[in-house]
């Protein structure tokens, strides 16, 4: 591993806090960078509110002086204005999604923002090396963003063969079902210079989602995902766990002569009541498959080290 | 690991050939064991031909002296006079899909041939483990053979904690999106003891498909898989490679008013065409997510070396 991903950022652990909108607030982004690793704060809860995402960035700078990254979804609204914004901020990072962020990569590269994409297949990632990106996210469709169709374990080595078969060198960082240092042992065995985890932040102590939630997303094998919106052929679906509120959203995704718009309208903010009042009989959670391992919730720190303590345990083990 | 895969079953690399319908025939299966690895037998060739399964069963034997398996759908219609040919046989290990083959194992057991049902969720490997298993292969949706919902990387780690949990110790092979040593250090960091890989076998020199296939699924890049037989509701789906065939397949299957048995006997037999005359026009491809990080055609031989090497390297390099 030639390119260090903790030297390029500043941070003592190569873990991504994934962005997950309604919960990568400011204090949870705050306190993943405070844990040593790179806590990212997602936008998306303030999609058309360029005033709240400003006061989101401020507030993550006020809870922290470690670095931070912000995720920024290319069809949001003010995407514009908030390119501006991280520019002038001197944010460490943005990754990005649902889109290409071609068009700024001048103004971010000269604000000396690092600019790290979500991919979710081969030819994206060769796509955006070509850009001049600083690293990807390659992203299995096992994570709660649930971003493609590929899947962690045969995307991450697609990618770096594509590069190579390119003529390109481009870091990569792994996401989808990665929860602990087995997950980041084994991404870094397919090549990987780091991990993106979500959902296991998603249980941490500094996560505002409810107790009933916890419960509910620790007590599952992993089994209970699905991917919403298939069937009607909606273009952004999460993955959500199996839950009534889901129940409930596939029956209405089935009605006959159901339209896209309909759906969005009928699904729009029903992770809030899951989420943080445990409403799931009208409400749903997305998540990552990788909740069959994780069986307890920890402070930001602890799952930061204990990652860490089991990743370099394996390494060395695996060496033996 | 306490369990050594290799000294269980007498093998030298611990690989299964994972099992292929119309692919992994007595040729295949005795050059992998051959290589040193463990081939696998598709019974499904001849799902209701118990003489041609006796006589491809004896066709491996004559091939080759060192240990294979036989792989056994448990909705074949022949199952029991199968079951009763492998006791009689001494065949080393059947791997079972489809069904539990719990009612076999007291006879099996007792015949000294090892069972390793593949799994696809963690509560079917704690229910194989409470029947006294020799061990599973837990096997990732990103596979040919598709069997479930959960994908490799979350799968592996959630089966070993649902074991721990119940208080259970189960030796886990991982399959699905593995196809090279890359594969097999990811899949020992999530705590596999050995890997099984279908695909990168069906792209040997021994396998018996043409050269347009070859060539066909060399110059993928991963992302072009989907899963057949979702729409409808059809329940044992392969996965297959996006081409003319399956497009038509999917028209089908769209067709108003269609039936399950309708569709069944659009799609059986689809994949001869395709494997043996490159007819992708009016077949397709069953194959896994992990084509996108093959790249030529090799011996099993140069296979099993060539993966046993790469992952030896990653396992050292990984400790420094």
């Amino acid at each position: 591993m030639k390119f260090d991903l903790c030297k390029e950022l500043g941070i003592s652990a190569p873990i991504f806090g994934g962005a997950m909108t309604g919960v990568s607030d400011p204090t949870l982004t705050a306190a993943i960078s405070e844990a040593g690793a790179f806590g990212i704060y997602a936008s998306g809860m303030h999609i058309g509110d360029i005033g709240a995402v400003r006061e989101g960035i401020q507030e993550c700078k006020r809870l922290t002086n470690k670095p931070f990254g912000v995720n920024v979804a290319m069809v949001a609204p003010i995407v514009d204005e908030l390119m501006d914004y991280v520019c002038k901020e001197n944010i460490a990072a943005v990754t990005t999604g649902a889109g290409s962020p071609e068009r700024f990569l001048p103004m971010l590269r000269e604000a000396g923002v690092r600019v790290i994409p979500v991919v979710a297949a081969p030819r994206q990632a060769v796509k955006m090396a070509k850009a001049g990106v600083t690293a990807v996210v390659a992203e299995g469709m096992e994570s709660g963003g649930n971003a493609g169709h590929m899947t962690t374990m045969p995307l991450i080595p697609a990618v770096l063969d594509a590069l190579k078969a390119n003529g390109l060198d481009l870091p990569v960082i792994a996401a989808g079902g990665i929860v602990d240092g087995r997950g980041m042992a084994a991404a870094c065995a397919l090549g990987a210079c780091g991990i993106q985890m979500g959902t296991r932040f998603m249980l941490s102590k500094e996560a505002r989602i409810c107790k009933e939630a916890e419960d509910f997303l620790l007590s599952r094998d992993g089994s209970e995902t699905l991917v919403l919106g298939q069937r009607i052929g909606n273009k952004v679906n999460a993955r959500v766990v199996m839950c009534p509120g889901v129940q409930k959203v596939l029956d209405y995704e089935a009605l006959p002569g159901m339209t896209i718009p309909e759906y969005q309208k009928f699904t729009k903010g029903k992770s809030v009541p899951a989420l943080f009042q445990g409403d799931l009989e009208n409400g749903y959670i997305s998540a990552g498959m990788g909740i069959g391992a994780i069986h307890e919730v920890l402070t930001c720190r602890e799952i930061v080290e204990k990652t860490m303590a089991e990743f370099n345990a394996i390494r060395r083990s695996l060496a033996e």
